[in-house]
Protein backbone atom coordinates (compact mmCIF):
# COMPACT_ATOMS: atom_id res chain seq x y z
CA UNK A 1 0.00 0.00 0.00
CA UNK A 2 1.90 3.20 -1.22
CA UNK A 3 -1.41 5.49 0.41
CA UNK A 4 -2.72 6.30 -2.93
CA UNK A 5 -5.43 4.10 -4.75
CA UNK A 6 -4.86 2.03 -8.76
CA UNK A 7 -7.75 1.57 -10.81
CA UNK A 8 -8.57 -2.28 -10.35
CA UNK A 9 -7.97 -2.44 -14.36
CA UNK A 10 -4.59 -0.73 -14.36
CA UNK A 11 -3.56 -3.07 -11.47
CA UNK A 12 -4.45 -5.78 -13.26
CA UNK A 13 -2.04 -5.12 -15.89
CA UNK A 14 1.08 -4.61 -13.41
CA UNK A 15 2.16 -8.18 -13.67
CA UNK A 16 1.86 -8.18 -17.53
CA UNK A 17 4.11 -4.69 -17.49
CA UNK A 18 6.50 -6.57 -15.29
CA UNK A 19 6.88 -9.85 -16.52
CA UNK A 20 7.66 -8.08 -20.12
CA UNK A 21 10.23 -5.64 -18.64
CA UNK A 22 12.06 -8.75 -16.47
CA UNK A 23 11.93 -10.84 -19.89
CA UNK A 24 14.56 -7.63 -21.70
CA UNK A 25 17.69 -7.84 -22.11
CA UNK A 26 19.57 -5.39 -19.78
CA UNK A 27 22.17 -3.42 -19.53
CA UNK A 28 23.15 -1.27 -16.51
CA UNK A 29 20.91 2.26 -16.96
CA UNK A 30 19.38 0.54 -20.01
CA UNK A 31 15.71 2.89 -20.57
CA UNK A 32 12.66 1.77 -22.08
CA UNK A 33 9.84 4.36 -23.83
CA UNK A 34 6.33 3.49 -23.01
CA UNK A 35 5.62 3.46 -26.87
CA UNK A 36 8.00 0.41 -26.94
CA UNK A 37 6.01 -1.23 -24.23
CA UNK A 38 2.98 -1.01 -26.13
CA UNK A 39 4.33 -2.62 -28.93
CA UNK A 40 5.77 -5.54 -27.02
CA UNK A 41 2.79 -6.27 -25.25
CA UNK A 42 -0.28 -5.09 -28.04
CA UNK A 43 -1.45 -2.73 -25.65
CA UNK A 44 -2.67 0.82 -26.23
CA UNK A 45 -0.22 3.55 -25.68
CA UNK A 46 -2.26 5.90 -24.13
CA UNK A 47 -3.39 3.27 -21.70
CA UNK A 48 0.26 2.48 -21.06
CA UNK A 49 1.58 5.72 -20.37
CA UNK A 50 -1.56 6.18 -18.14
CA UNK A 51 -0.41 3.17 -15.97
CA UNK A 52 2.86 3.58 -15.37
CA UNK A 53 2.81 6.87 -14.62
CA UNK A 54 0.43 5.79 -11.80
CA UNK A 55 3.39 3.51 -10.43
CA UNK A 56 6.38 5.35 -11.86
CA UNK A 57 5.71 8.91 -12.43
CA UNK A 58 5.98 10.33 -15.96
CA UNK A 59 9.13 8.97 -17.94
CA UNK A 60 11.65 11.51 -19.71
CA UNK A 61 10.74 13.05 -22.67
CA UNK A 62 12.30 11.24 -25.58
CA UNK A 63 13.70 8.88 -23.00
CA UNK A 64 11.32 7.33 -21.37
CA UNK A 65 11.62 5.26 -18.15
CA UNK A 66 15.45 3.22 -16.50
CA UNK A 67 14.10 0.02 -16.87
CA UNK A 68 15.82 -1.34 -13.64
CA UNK A 69 13.83 1.82 -11.74
CA UNK A 70 10.78 0.63 -13.74
CA UNK A 71 11.03 -2.96 -12.20
CA UNK A 72 11.85 -1.89 -8.92
CA UNK A 73 8.93 0.35 -8.66
CA UNK A 74 6.41 -2.14 -9.55
CA UNK A 75 7.73 -4.77 -7.80
CA UNK A 76 7.05 -2.64 -4.88
CA UNK A 77 3.67 -1.47 -5.83
CA UNK A 78 2.71 -5.58 -6.20
CA UNK A 79 4.30 -6.30 -3.49
CA UNK A 80 6.45 -8.89 -5.27
CA UNK A 81 8.77 -8.84 -2.02
CA UNK A 82 6.11 -9.49 0.53
CA UNK A 83 4.91 -13.17 -0.07
CA UNK A 84 1.20 -13.58 0.31
CA UNK A 85 0.35 -17.40 1.33
CA UNK A 86 -1.87 -19.59 -0.82
CA UNK A 87 -3.54 -22.71 -0.31
CA UNK A 88 -4.51 -25.47 -2.35
CA UNK A 89 -7.11 -27.87 -2.15
CA UNK A 90 -7.08 -30.93 -4.52
CA UNK A 91 -3.53 -32.50 -5.06
CA UNK A 92 -4.33 -34.40 -8.17
CA UNK A 93 -1.81 -33.88 -11.31
CA UNK A 94 -3.72 -29.94 -12.35
CA UNK A 95 -2.91 -29.36 -8.28
CA UNK A 96 0.56 -30.91 -7.93
CA UNK A 97 1.60 -28.65 -11.12
CA UNK A 98 0.85 -25.62 -9.69
CA UNK A 99 2.63 -26.80 -6.20
CA UNK A 100 5.52 -27.15 -8.06
CA UNK A 101 5.10 -24.26 -10.27
CA UNK A 102 8.12 -21.72 -9.05
CA UNK A 103 6.19 -18.74 -10.72
CA UNK A 104 4.22 -17.55 -8.79
CA UNK A 105 6.51 -16.36 -5.87
CA UNK A 106 8.26 -14.15 -8.71
CA UNK A 107 5.25 -11.90 -8.26
CA UNK A 108 4.82 -12.18 -4.61
CA UNK A 109 2.38 -15.31 -4.05
CA UNK A 110 3.22 -18.77 -2.35
CA UNK A 111 1.54 -21.88 -2.25
CA UNK A 112 2.69 -22.79 0.97
CA UNK A 113 0.68 -26.53 1.50
CA UNK A 114 -2.18 -28.56 -0.14
CA UNK A 115 -4.81 -30.69 1.00
CA UNK A 116 -6.69 -33.44 -0.41
CA UNK A 117 -9.01 -35.95 1.09
CA UNK A 118 -7.53 -38.41 -0.74
CA UNK A 119 -5.04 -40.98 1.30
CA UNK A 120 -3.48 -42.72 -1.78
CA UNK A 121 -2.11 -38.63 -3.01
CA UNK A 122 -1.30 -37.77 0.97
CA UNK A 123 1.08 -41.06 0.34
CA UNK A 124 2.29 -40.79 -2.95
CA UNK A 125 3.41 -36.56 -1.77
CA UNK A 126 6.70 -36.18 -4.03
CA UNK A 127 6.33 -32.78 -4.15
CA UNK A 128 8.35 -30.16 -1.50
CA UNK A 129 5.73 -29.10 -0.23
CA UNK A 130 3.80 -30.30 1.80
CA UNK A 131 -0.05 -32.35 1.39
CA UNK A 132 -2.43 -32.33 4.43
CA UNK A 133 -5.78 -34.24 5.06
CA UNK A 134 -8.37 -31.68 4.38
CA UNK A 135 -10.07 -31.96 8.02
CA UNK A 136 -7.01 -29.84 9.34
CA UNK A 137 -7.28 -26.72 6.49
CA UNK A 138 -9.04 -24.85 9.44
CA UNK A 139 -6.34 -24.85 12.09
CA UNK A 140 -3.59 -24.48 9.13
CA UNK A 141 -5.31 -21.24 7.80
CA UNK A 142 -5.40 -19.75 10.94
CA UNK A 143 -2.27 -20.71 12.30
CA UNK A 144 -0.72 -19.38 8.87
CA UNK A 145 -2.96 -16.20 8.37
CA UNK A 146 -4.01 -17.47 4.49
CA UNK A 147 -6.28 -15.60 2.98
CA UNK A 148 -5.23 -16.84 -0.66
CA UNK A 149 -6.72 -20.15 -1.94
CA UNK A 150 -6.50 -22.14 -5.03
CA UNK A 151 -9.21 -25.13 -6.00
CA UNK A 152 -8.41 -27.79 -8.11
CA UNK A 153 -11.09 -30.14 -7.11
CA UNK A 154 -13.22 -32.02 -9.70
CA UNK A 155 -16.93 -30.13 -10.41
CA UNK A 156 -18.44 -32.30 -7.92
CA UNK A 157 -16.82 -30.85 -4.91
CA UNK A 158 -15.73 -27.80 -5.84
CA UNK A 159 -19.19 -25.30 -4.15
CA UNK A 160 -17.90 -27.42 -0.81
CA UNK A 161 -14.50 -26.87 -0.97
CA UNK A 162 -15.02 -22.95 -1.80
CA UNK A 163 -17.61 -22.87 1.22
CA UNK A 164 -15.20 -24.52 3.54
CA UNK A 165 -12.38 -22.39 2.50
CA UNK A 166 -14.59 -19.64 3.48
CA UNK A 167 -14.99 -20.64 6.80
CA UNK A 168 -11.42 -20.80 7.45
CA UNK A 169 -10.94 -16.79 6.47
CA UNK A 170 -10.15 -17.15 3.15
CA UNK A 171 -11.10 -13.91 1.26
CA UNK A 172 -9.62 -14.74 -2.32
CA UNK A 173 -10.25 -17.88 -4.25
CA UNK A 174 -8.82 -19.10 -7.88
CA UNK A 175 -11.41 -21.55 -8.95
CA UNK A 176 -9.84 -24.30 -11.84
CA UNK A 177 -12.99 -26.73 -10.93
CA UNK A 178 -14.65 -26.23 -14.48
CA UNK A 179 -18.02 -24.95 -12.73
CA UNK A 180 -19.47 -21.17 -11.07
CA UNK A 181 -19.15 -21.22 -7.53
CA UNK A 182 -21.35 -19.29 -5.37
CA UNK A 183 -19.69 -16.74 -2.82
CA UNK A 184 -21.12 -13.40 -0.59
CA UNK A 185 -20.33 -9.99 -1.71
CA UNK A 186 -16.56 -8.80 -1.02
CA UNK A 187 -14.97 -12.37 -1.73
CA UNK A 188 -12.73 -12.17 -4.70
CA UNK A 189 -13.56 -14.94 -7.30
CA UNK A 190 -10.96 -15.47 -10.02
CA UNK A 191 -12.76 -18.42 -12.32
CA UNK A 192 -10.01 -20.63 -14.18
CA UNK A 193 -11.31 -22.38 -17.24
CA UNK A 194 -8.71 -24.01 -19.15
CA UNK A 195 -11.26 -26.08 -21.64
CA UNK A 196 -12.80 -22.53 -22.65
CA UNK A 197 -9.69 -21.29 -23.43
CA UNK A 198 -8.81 -24.21 -25.52
CA UNK A 199 -12.63 -23.94 -27.22
CA UNK A 200 -12.10 -20.46 -28.42
CA UNK A 201 -8.84 -21.22 -29.86
CA UNK A 202 -10.16 -24.36 -31.45
CA UNK A 203 -13.17 -21.82 -32.77
CA UNK A 204 -11.57 -19.50 -34.41
CA UNK A 205 -8.85 -22.31 -36.19
CA UNK A 206 -12.12 -23.19 -37.01
CA UNK A 207 -14.06 -20.62 -38.10
CA UNK B 1 -19.36 -23.89 -40.80
CA UNK B 2 -22.52 -22.97 -41.11
CA UNK B 3 -22.77 -20.79 -44.45
CA UNK B 4 -22.45 -17.50 -42.31
CA UNK B 5 -20.35 -15.41 -40.23
CA UNK B 6 -20.31 -14.80 -36.55
CA UNK B 7 -17.96 -12.23 -35.09
CA UNK B 8 -15.18 -13.79 -33.50
CA UNK B 9 -15.92 -11.55 -29.76
CA UNK B 10 -19.02 -14.04 -29.86
CA UNK B 11 -17.73 -16.88 -30.93
CA UNK B 12 -15.32 -16.64 -27.73
CA UNK B 13 -18.51 -16.48 -25.59
CA UNK B 14 -20.38 -19.44 -27.60
CA UNK B 15 -17.79 -22.31 -25.21
CA UNK B 16 -18.97 -20.35 -21.92
CA UNK B 17 -23.13 -20.48 -22.92
CA UNK B 18 -22.77 -24.29 -23.56
CA UNK B 19 -21.01 -24.62 -20.19
CA UNK B 20 -23.21 -22.74 -18.49
CA UNK B 21 -26.48 -24.83 -20.02
CA UNK B 22 -24.65 -27.91 -19.81
CA UNK B 23 -24.35 -27.34 -16.04
CA UNK B 24 -28.19 -27.12 -15.55
CA UNK B 25 -30.32 -29.21 -14.14
CA UNK B 26 -32.69 -30.46 -17.13
CA UNK B 27 -35.26 -31.94 -17.93
CA UNK B 28 -37.54 -32.36 -21.41
CA UNK B 29 -38.61 -29.68 -22.77
CA UNK B 30 -37.59 -26.97 -20.41
CA UNK B 31 -36.89 -23.31 -21.42
CA UNK B 32 -34.73 -20.93 -20.64
CA UNK B 33 -34.49 -17.10 -20.60
CA UNK B 34 -31.93 -15.03 -22.25
CA UNK B 35 -32.41 -12.86 -19.23
CA UNK B 36 -31.80 -16.01 -16.88
CA UNK B 37 -28.35 -17.05 -19.03
CA UNK B 38 -26.85 -13.23 -18.97
CA UNK B 39 -27.93 -13.27 -15.11
CA UNK B 40 -26.27 -16.50 -14.64
CA UNK B 41 -22.95 -15.68 -16.36
CA UNK B 42 -23.29 -12.07 -14.76
CA UNK B 43 -22.84 -10.39 -18.65
CA UNK B 44 -25.11 -8.07 -20.26
CA UNK B 45 -28.42 -9.23 -21.47
CA UNK B 46 -28.60 -6.86 -24.90
CA UNK B 47 -25.21 -9.03 -25.74
CA UNK B 48 -26.81 -12.29 -24.54
CA UNK B 49 -29.50 -11.89 -26.54
CA UNK B 50 -27.10 -11.23 -29.80
CA UNK B 51 -25.02 -13.92 -29.24
CA UNK B 52 -27.98 -16.15 -28.83
CA UNK B 53 -29.72 -15.20 -32.11
CA UNK B 54 -26.56 -15.67 -34.23
CA UNK B 55 -26.46 -19.55 -32.80
CA UNK B 56 -30.23 -19.94 -32.67
CA UNK B 57 -32.58 -17.45 -34.09
CA UNK B 58 -34.60 -15.17 -31.43
CA UNK B 59 -35.98 -17.09 -28.53
CA UNK B 60 -40.03 -17.41 -28.11
CA UNK B 61 -41.24 -13.88 -26.47
CA UNK B 62 -41.73 -14.46 -22.85
CA UNK B 63 -40.58 -18.08 -22.76
CA UNK B 64 -36.88 -17.95 -24.44
CA UNK B 65 -35.40 -21.39 -26.04
CA UNK B 66 -35.77 -24.85 -25.34
CA UNK B 67 -32.55 -25.65 -23.43
CA UNK B 68 -32.02 -28.71 -25.41
CA UNK B 69 -32.14 -27.11 -28.95
CA UNK B 70 -30.32 -24.10 -27.82
CA UNK B 71 -27.90 -26.87 -26.83
CA UNK B 72 -27.78 -28.21 -29.66
CA UNK B 73 -27.36 -25.61 -31.83
CA UNK B 74 -24.52 -24.30 -29.82
CA UNK B 75 -22.86 -27.91 -29.98
CA UNK B 76 -23.19 -28.19 -34.12
CA UNK B 77 -22.27 -24.00 -34.23
CA UNK B 78 -18.72 -24.94 -32.42
CA UNK B 79 -18.05 -28.15 -34.03
CA UNK B 80 -18.11 -30.40 -30.74
CA UNK B 81 -19.18 -32.98 -32.64
CA UNK B 82 -16.00 -33.22 -35.49
CA UNK B 83 -13.33 -33.70 -32.97
CA UNK B 84 -9.71 -31.29 -33.56
CA UNK B 85 -7.09 -32.96 -32.75
CA UNK B 86 -4.09 -31.19 -30.99
CA UNK B 87 -0.77 -31.94 -29.71
CA UNK B 88 1.57 -30.85 -26.64
CA UNK B 89 5.09 -29.95 -26.56
CA UNK B 90 6.29 -30.34 -22.85
CA UNK B 91 5.41 -33.61 -21.12
CA UNK B 92 6.26 -32.11 -17.43
CA UNK B 93 3.69 -32.08 -14.80
CA UNK B 94 1.69 -29.43 -15.96
CA UNK B 95 1.66 -30.93 -19.72
CA UNK B 96 0.54 -34.23 -18.08
CA UNK B 97 -2.32 -32.59 -16.11
CA UNK B 98 -3.48 -31.43 -19.39
CA UNK B 99 -3.45 -34.71 -21.16
CA UNK B 100 -4.93 -36.50 -18.40
CA UNK B 101 -8.27 -33.57 -18.49
CA UNK B 102 -10.79 -35.07 -20.49
CA UNK B 103 -12.73 -31.77 -20.28
CA UNK B 104 -11.53 -30.69 -23.32
CA UNK B 105 -13.19 -33.43 -25.76
CA UNK B 106 -16.70 -31.92 -24.44
CA UNK B 107 -15.84 -28.89 -26.67
CA UNK B 108 -13.99 -30.62 -29.53
CA UNK B 109 -10.89 -30.50 -28.59
CA UNK B 110 -8.67 -33.69 -28.80
CA UNK B 111 -5.19 -34.23 -27.24
CA UNK B 112 -4.03 -36.87 -29.18
CA UNK B 113 -0.37 -37.16 -28.38
CA UNK B 114 2.24 -35.50 -25.87
CA UNK B 115 6.06 -34.60 -27.10
CA UNK B 116 9.00 -34.32 -24.91
CA UNK B 117 12.72 -34.06 -25.38
CA UNK B 118 13.47 -35.51 -21.98
CA UNK B 119 14.17 -39.59 -21.74
CA UNK B 120 12.81 -40.02 -18.38
CA UNK B 121 9.42 -38.53 -19.12
CA UNK B 122 9.35 -40.69 -21.88
CA UNK B 123 9.84 -43.61 -20.19
CA UNK B 124 7.95 -42.76 -17.03
CA UNK B 125 4.60 -42.20 -19.08
CA UNK B 126 1.74 -43.32 -16.75
CA UNK B 127 -1.00 -41.60 -19.00
CA UNK B 128 -3.07 -43.54 -21.40
CA UNK B 129 -2.17 -41.06 -24.32
CA UNK B 130 1.60 -41.66 -26.32
CA UNK B 131 4.83 -39.47 -25.40
CA UNK B 132 6.56 -39.00 -28.20
CA UNK B 133 10.34 -38.15 -28.98
CA UNK B 134 10.22 -34.59 -30.17
CA UNK B 135 12.18 -35.68 -33.39
CA UNK B 136 9.03 -37.34 -34.44
CA UNK B 137 6.49 -34.32 -34.19
CA UNK B 138 6.97 -33.39 -37.67
CA UNK B 139 6.05 -36.94 -39.42
CA UNK B 140 2.83 -36.74 -36.50
CA UNK B 141 1.42 -33.89 -37.29
CA UNK B 142 1.72 -34.28 -41.04
CA UNK B 143 0.05 -38.04 -40.89
CA UNK B 144 -2.37 -36.68 -38.40
CA UNK B 145 -3.09 -33.49 -39.89
CA UNK B 146 -2.48 -31.83 -36.62
CA UNK B 147 -3.39 -27.68 -36.72
CA UNK B 148 -3.17 -26.89 -32.55
CA UNK B 149 -0.06 -27.23 -30.69
CA UNK B 150 -0.12 -26.65 -26.85
CA UNK B 151 3.02 -25.48 -25.54
CA UNK B 152 3.95 -26.67 -21.62
CA UNK B 153 7.86 -26.42 -21.89
CA UNK B 154 10.17 -23.38 -19.74
CA UNK B 155 10.22 -20.03 -20.86
CA UNK B 156 14.26 -20.78 -22.64
CA UNK B 157 12.53 -23.25 -24.91
CA UNK B 158 9.21 -22.09 -25.66
CA UNK B 159 10.14 -19.74 -28.80
CA UNK B 160 12.29 -22.96 -30.07
CA UNK B 161 9.08 -25.48 -30.02
CA UNK B 162 6.74 -22.68 -31.60
CA UNK B 163 8.79 -22.56 -34.22
CA UNK B 164 9.35 -26.24 -34.62
CA UNK B 165 5.33 -26.68 -34.41
CA UNK B 166 4.71 -23.58 -37.47
CA UNK B 167 7.33 -25.82 -39.14
CA UNK B 168 5.12 -28.62 -38.81
CA UNK B 169 1.99 -26.83 -40.07
CA UNK B 170 0.76 -25.72 -37.08
CA UNK B 171 -1.66 -22.84 -37.12
CA UNK B 172 -3.01 -21.90 -33.90
CA UNK B 173 -0.87 -22.25 -30.59
CA UNK B 174 -1.57 -22.03 -26.58
CA UNK B 175 1.14 -20.87 -24.93
CA UNK B 176 1.74 -21.79 -21.11
CA UNK B 177 5.18 -21.06 -20.97
CA UNK B 178 5.36 -17.38 -18.78
CA UNK B 179 6.68 -15.62 -21.85
CA UNK B 180 5.53 -13.88 -25.00
CA UNK B 181 6.26 -15.83 -28.43
CA UNK B 182 6.48 -14.50 -31.75
CA UNK B 183 4.53 -15.37 -34.69
CA UNK B 184 3.79 -14.53 -38.40
CA UNK B 185 0.54 -12.86 -39.02
CA UNK B 186 -1.79 -15.38 -39.38
CA UNK B 187 -1.09 -17.56 -36.62
CA UNK B 188 -3.30 -18.19 -33.94
CA UNK B 189 -1.97 -17.24 -30.62
CA UNK B 190 -3.34 -17.49 -27.20
CA UNK B 191 -1.08 -16.62 -24.31
CA UNK B 192 -2.15 -18.84 -20.88
CA UNK B 193 -0.15 -17.04 -18.51
CA UNK B 194 -0.95 -18.94 -14.52
CA UNK B 195 1.12 -16.94 -12.48
CA UNK B 196 -0.95 -13.71 -13.94
CA UNK B 197 -3.56 -14.91 -12.73
CA UNK B 198 -2.43 -15.25 -9.56
CA UNK B 199 -0.34 -11.75 -9.51
CA UNK B 200 -3.60 -10.52 -10.44
CA UNK B 201 -5.86 -11.89 -7.81
CA UNK B 202 -2.95 -10.78 -4.66
CA UNK B 203 -3.81 -7.58 -5.94
CA UNK B 204 -6.99 -7.30 -5.50
CA UNK B 205 -6.34 -8.93 -2.22
CA UNK B 206 -3.78 -6.25 -1.13
CA UNK B 207 -5.47 -3.12 -2.30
Amino acid sequence: MNGYSIPKATLGRLPQYLQYLRGLPQSDGSTISATAIAKGLSLGEVQVRKDLAAVSGAGKPKIGYVTDDLIKNLENRLGCNQLTSAVLVGAGKLGRALLDYDGFEEYGVKIIAAFDCNEQVLQMGRTSKEILPINTLDTFCTEHDVRLGIITVGQGSAQQVCDQMLECGITAIWNFAPCGLKVPNGILLKQENLALSLAYLKNQLCN
